[in-house]
């Protein structure tokens, strides 16, 4: 199939762009290389059936063509910086919500029709259900990130509701492996290159987190595509959880480290941040997919990813 | 306390305005005057502490100045259009989610924290539950109308979270009275006022829906103000529903008329339309908050207010 991937050159983008090249799709790629690098698409360049365009999804004019005769979108563009969204809230209603909409009138006026959109744990706010189900009490947000992409959600399931629309929404908790360059993994890895002696933690290292390992992710996003109109809507991540201070010791282990840990201390890393995310994933698990490594092996796996490709760090 | 309404010139906006005024309060209104009407402001633009400035909330440079010492800002101003949302899906993006973005921005450049917001029963889409309480399982939305008031809510309550703001969140069922000049009792009334002979009705009159008369809606609005940072969340209706063939029924009786019914048929009116809206109004009621008027009693007062008001018809 002729695949549409937003924010291709991405983490989860860029590896989901190499997985459809290698199924024998076709993939039209659309990316701002605001976060996405070159470095991610490099093999895919090379394939006959990629192709790029560099485009600014606020310009539907400069790229909304590139939707004609495409079977299937993948919309993973987005400003997923959860953390510093209250110093530029404008960023996530433009990069979010505004970006979704565009591209699903872009799909409306070529008459494509299967989107698969990338929503967040994080729009669960703070839940009072653990491990929490896609029809968890209808939360309240705790952040601009969580906040836009609910907004994004919502458009889409109204397309799907009144022009026909074959949508599938996967609520990620965060995600590992090949290429991440983003989030408290990085962070610390960074941070302890730099000073192995001492590591500083927002909040109390007690925050329980969940993790997918990417391919997982991928397989997951492929195995919940709908083909005919209506709305699916899947957690994604595996049946576990850790606290920030068990990712530090795998960390720490690996790189062989016992620095100093200076708490920031309170339960949250920061405003908005989630103390405890820990996803009931039953739907997902209902199409027969189940991830293959656990939270430890994806820590792993992406710590041995650093290791061979320190350009990750200098680019930034 | 000095307070801003937008939308004043609308149904609920200018019943609430000359409330507000009643009690001592001085109002700074806000309208575009899309579908709101000076005749509704009448009175007010006759009170000294009543001030109207004619602006575009999707053009803040042109009055964000006016949130200045506010104390409370009531965004009523909105995009109430649900049923023909798919003719323009941008209207509600717009009118709703993008306004109520600047209205929030603009209120936290002048230090402005509390906001009551009006929101919308239909945010819940084709709830499982009767009667829906707020914390109903994550809904679905069903409409473009929907979606962007459960942006805007999404909004709303990360400024609360993030920024420290006073939030207060009423999901309203339809709302009944003087001024109301948009629904099916105003359809139904100036069709058979055109043809008392046949009434055609979307749907198989079947559809359960609530009401709730415009001055409790108000009194409920004043009751769940904060006063403190976080957010409320208030349904707003009577405990009983009435179907579509209810009202149709009082209606005709007021008029005098047995017009022969012309059913489309089918469960819902049209695409995205509910055909079951019945909220648990416990919370607010908590506050001592209860309505004076039966939805048959505010179906009554709409009546009488169009037999004394008939501009109503005419300026559309």
């Amino acid at each position: 199939m002729k695949c549409l991937v937003t924010g291709a050159a991405g983490f989860i983008g860029s590896n989901l762009t190499d997985r459809l090249l290698r199924e024998g799709h076709s993939v039209l790629a659309l990316d701002n290389f605001s976060t996405g690098f070159r470095d991610t698409i490099q093999s895919a360049l090379n394939h006959p059936a990629f192709d790029l365009r560099e485009v600014d999804l606020l310009e539907p004019g400069d790229w909304s063509d590139a939707m004609a005769g495409v079977d299937a979108v993948f919309h993973l563009a987005a400003n997923a910086d959860v953390r510093f969204g209250l110093n530029h809230p404008r960023r996530d209603l433009e990069q979010n919500t505004l970006a979704t909409f565009n591209v699903l009138e872009a799909m409306r006026e070529h008459g494509v029709r299967r989107i698969a959109f990338s929503s967040t744990g994080s729009i669960y706010g703070e839940p009072t259900i653990f491990p929490t189900p896609e029809n968890a009490p209808f939360p309240i947000q705790t952040s601009l990130y969580g906040a836009s992409k609910l907004a994004c959600e919502g458009l889409i399931q109204a397309y799907c509701e009144g022009y026909g629309f074959q949508g599938t929404i996967y609520r990620f908790v965060s995600i590992l492996g090949e290429r991440y360059s983003h989030g408290h993994v990085f962070d610390f890895y960074r941070a302890l290159k730099q000073d192995p002696t001492v590591l500083r933690v927002l909040g109390n290292g007690k925050q329980r987190k969940s993790y997918l390992y990417v391919q997982d992710c991928i397989e997951a996003i492929l195995k919940g595509l709908r083909d005919q109109p209506g709305i699916s809507i899947y957690n994604l991540g595996t049946d576990e959880y850790v606290e920030v201070n068990d990712s530090i010791r795998v960390i720490c282990e690996f790189m062989g480290l016992t620095p100093h840990l200076d708490y920031a201390g309170g339960e949250r890393g920061w405003v908005g941040d989630s103390p405890f995310i820990f996803l009931d994933c039953a739907h997902i698990r209902s199409t027969g997919w189940k991830p293959r490594l656990s939270i430890r092996e994806a820590v792993v796996r992406t710590l041995e990813f650093f290791e061979s490709n320190p350009w990750v760090f200098e680019r930034k």
